[in-house]
This record gives C-alpha cells, sequence and structure tokens, in this order.
C-alpha cells in the first residue's frame, strides 16, 4: 500500500473504528429489547490478512438470530471482481459492517445494514452500504416510518441521495428469477467516490439512523399475536431471503470468491427455512396482500 | 432449426419420449415405496417455446419431497452460456429429465438424477447428466451398492466411463467455499458428443439404473430409527445442499438465466432447512464422522 496517501490510511482506521463502536452500539441495544439470548463473539483472521468479529445471538425472545458483523481485510482482487469494476488485479482492503436481524415473530420484519469502505492499492476508494426492510406481513405505518428516518439521514447530507439510493435499493433487491422485490427497499448507495471525509460523515450518519429506523418497528409489533400459518408463511418467505443472497449478493459472492470466513458471511441466512412446491397464498388473504405490498412505491 | 440433419430431430425426439417414460415409471416405483403420498402433476409451456411436466410428492410416509421432472425448451442461448460453451448465440433446444428426493429419514440419503440432451441450432448436439448420493449418515455399504451399480452400467459401454465420470462428479457436486463435497457422488458427464445413437443407448442405461442403485438402500433404512437430533442434522446438512444448488448448480442457473419455470427448477430445495451459526458436531459422533466420509474415494 505504498501509493496510499497518510490521509486515507487515517480515514481507513477511523472508518474501522467506528464500524467497531456502532456493532457495540447495536449490540447492546438488541440484546436489551430482546431480554433473553445474548451475543456470542468469535474473532478471526483473514486468509491473507486482516480480520473480524462476528456476534451472533440465537434462539432469544424477539430475535431468533441475529448477526452483528465487522471485519477489515485485505488481499489480491480475484480477477472477475476486478474485471466487474473494471480495474486491473490488484491489491484492496474491505472495512466493513454487516447487520442482519430474523425475529421469531413474522409480524416483525427481517432488516439488514450494510456499510463499507474499500480502497485499491493503485489509487481509488469508496463507500458503499444501505439498510433495507423485508417484512413478512404488511403494516404500511413500519414501512412509512424506516423509510422516513432514512429520507431524514439522506436529506440532511445531499438532496438527490434519497431518491437515488431508495431507487437503487428496489432496483438492487430484486430477485429476477421471480420478478419480486426481496422487501419493501430502503436505501442502497456504492462506489461513492470523492470527498472522503463528508462521505464518512453520511456513513456514520446512517449507521446511526439504523437503530431509530428498526427498533420502534420492534416495539410495536413484538406483541402482535401470530399462528402456525403465520410462522410457516414467514419460512416460506425466507426462501426468498436465501434465494436473494446465494444467487445475487454482491457482499455474499464477494465473500465466498475471497475466500472470506464462510460461517460469517453466511450468519446471513434465516434459521429455519421452507420451500413448498407450488405455494400460493389464499385469494385475499394477509399473506396474498403481500405481494402488492412488496411493489416500489413512495414510502417516506 | 433448417441445418438439423433428419435423423437429429428424430433422435430428439426418441429421447425426449424416452425421458418421458422414465418419469412415468420412476414415479410409479416411488409411490409405491411411499405408499401415502400420490405425485401431483403440472404441466407447464415455457416463455419462448417448448414447456415440461412437472410431478412433485410431498409429505409421504418416505419421501418428505420428491420432484421429478420432464422438460424440452428451446429458444436463444443468453450471452453468458454462449460465452461458457465458446459459441455464438444461437438457437438451442434442450430436452431434460431431473430427478430429486429428499426423505423424510436422515437415515435414507438424498439422490438426485439430471439426464439431457442438447442441440444448438448452427449444428453440435450433446449429452449430459448423472446421478449422485448426499447421505446424512454414514453408511458404507449404501454408497458402495450405489456404485457398484453405475460401474456396471458404464463398463458396459465403455470401461473408460466411470473412472471418469466418477472423478467428475467428485469434482462437481464440490462446495469450493466450504472446501466440502456434497455428498459421495456418483456419476456425472457433460459434453458427450459423437455416435448420438450408441450415446443414448448409455443415457437410457444410466437413467434405468437410478432406481436399482438408489431403492434398495431405501428398503435398507426405512426401518432404522431416528431421533430429533439426527432430523436436525439432516435439516442442517440441508443447508449445503441449499448453498451447493444456488450457489454453483449449472443446471439451476441455466433454468433462473433463460427464465425457465421458477416452481420446477427450485423443486430440487429440501422442504425444510436450517443454518445454524457455527455449528460442529460433537467430536466422535456419528455426525463427526460424516466430514470423513465425504471424502472421495473407490467406492465400487
Amino acid at each position: 500500500m505504498q501509493q496510499t496517501q497518510p490521509h486515507t490510511v487515517a480515514l481507513r482506521e477511523r472508518v474501522q473504528n467506528f464500524f467497531d463502536i456502532l456493532q457495540d452500539e447495536i449490540c447492546q441495544r438488541i440484546e436489551e429489547i430482546d431480554g433473553k439470548a445474548r451475543f456470542h463473539e468469535d474473532r478471526w483472521t483473514h486468509i491473507d490478512r486482516g480480520g473480524g468479529r462476528t456476534r451472533v445471538l440465537e434462539r432469544g425472545a424477539v430475535f431468533e438470530k441475529a448477526g452483528v458483523n465487522t471485519s477489515s481485510v485485505g488481499g489480491i482482487l480475484p480477477e472477475s471482481l476486478a474485471r466487474q469494476l473494471r480495474k486491473k488485479v490488484q491489491g484492496y482492503t474491505a472495512t466493513g459492517i454487516s447487520v442482519i436481524f430474523h425475529p421469531e415473530s413474522p409480524m416483525i420484519p427481517t432488516v439488514h445494514l450494510n456499510l463499507r469502505y474499500v480502497e485499491l492499492e493503485r489509487g481509488d476508494a469508496w463507500f458503499g452500504g444501505g439498510t433495507d426492510l423485508t417484512p413478512y406481513y404488511p403494516y404500511p405505518d413500519d414501512v412509512a416510518h424506516f423509510h422516513r428516518v432514512l429520507k431524514g439521514t439522506c436529506d440532511r447530507h445531499d438532496p438527490t441521495y434519497y431518491p437515488k439510493f431508495k431507487q437503487w435499493c428496489d432496483e438492487y433487491f430484486f430477485l429476477k428469477h421471480r420478478n419480486e422485490a426481496r422487501g419493501v427497499g430502503g436505501i442502497f448507495f456504492d462506489y461513492l467516490r470523492g470527498d472522503g471525509e463528508k462521505l464518512f460523515t453520511f456513513v456514520q450518519d446512517t449507521g446511526r439512523a439504523f437503530l431509530p429506523a428498526y427498533v420502534p418497528i420492534v416495539e410495536r409489533r413484538r406483541g402482535e399475536p401470530w399462528s402456525e400459518r403465520e410462522k410457516e408463511f414467514q419460512l416460506i418467505r425466507r426462501g426468498r431471503y436465501v434465494e436473494f443472497n446465494l444467487v445475487y449478493d454482491r457482499g455474499t459472492l464477494f465473500g465466498l470468491e475471497t475466500k472470506g470466513r464462510i460461517e460469517s458471511i453466511l450468519v446471513s441466512l434465516p434459521p429455519f427455512v421452507m420451500w413448498r412446491y407450488g405455494y400460493q397464498p389464499e385469494p385475499d388473504s394477509r399473506e396474498a396482500e403481500l405481494e402488492q405490498f412488496l411493489k416500489p412505491r413512495e414510502w417516506a
């Protein structure tokens, strides 16, 4: 990394430091909310360089599985990724935080947050990330709240951010083979280049917006009753989550290709999943409503 | 398909006809063995040309999910596939049968059979396919039986087939990201070109060897008792099956890319699956034995 400027090194370290602090904050709050299970931590080292801190909470009162991972890894870009980025094969470092909660109750949506900072050895660096919501039952107020918090955060930095990143999210979290959105979106951004300090402030604010965007939904829905039928529907919908992550998700495929730590990468997969051949919800049921509910629209 | 020779058209039709008959034979035998559930049939048409016959049996006494599908589809090769085949983008037809059984008992292995015949518009045609076994508990006799039946079938056609196709199978059904075999293999072959009639005879014999290779294992293990712990292990191992099919399997990805019928393609996915973070079997348990058991070896 000889060509890297000193201030860039400093930024990378500060980004990594922020992700570690954010990880602590999120884990602490989630343990408080869950009230039963605790996070278990694994520290690991990457095959090439760096490592990470994987924290997982399982079989909680509210969360069936919650993963909050940070990592800072480096190595040589695999050829396929270099081609995709239109870059030469070269050294890279990637620092990130990845969060995913699979609640026990089908009334509480699954949520995902990812923030990352990538630097290439020959120059060039960017931020990427976003957060998105995947409900199983349609509660418009919950989705509106989630999007409003994100819009507020984006607007404080750049009025073009929210519309752009919201659309990008809708496009990204889409299962082409089913012609279906994974969830109700949120924001997604990648290759944010330019004033690193400014962008870092935006990324910090996005990270800090995550709990206020999601926790009120959990508090509102945790008392909601649910039956076996609704749990089953959640398990079937979770199958879509698996399909997306294994077939399309850049982060997952990047991790698999760069020999990342498998258990940390695949902690995003739900604890229990069902695939039922030709499943169709009953007409006019709440399950049938979800299909319409997932169509992209203005939520904020 | 103007350039196609008349005898080739005839071969394609005869291959398709054989797959339909094989489908009937397999479904009938599996219903007899299961004794409780029946196959449900869906006929469908492809977005471009052709269609298929999907048969699924669910929640049986022996089989939690069994899929036996035939299809004959045609269209234009997607660019990515044409590049992979080192061919120009052109019309293709593909005729195949795809079989997968997910038994209820963790003592009975999952099994998979696929046979296919592909023709390109500008000339060139080949057979591909194979069958492989995925046990959850290590019974060497079962695996030896499966491989011996396949070796016998191969040897009747070409003494080089079994060693070549067995190795190809071990290489193909491998989860690179876990450095782990999907199961104990069987045979796998692709791009078999040459004397179409001879190859078709081999493919027919492979199809006919499927029930004799698998059914005795089912009969032998169906009475074996099993507990919750063993069921859970099966569900965790099924996660590997999903990972393989969605990340690596050519047939699955070909189907998704060519806008195949999703429910027919993904019928290969197990009905219930678990992912548990950092799962490790207890040392010296039968579950721990499986890891060694999956290492490729001479079975026949």
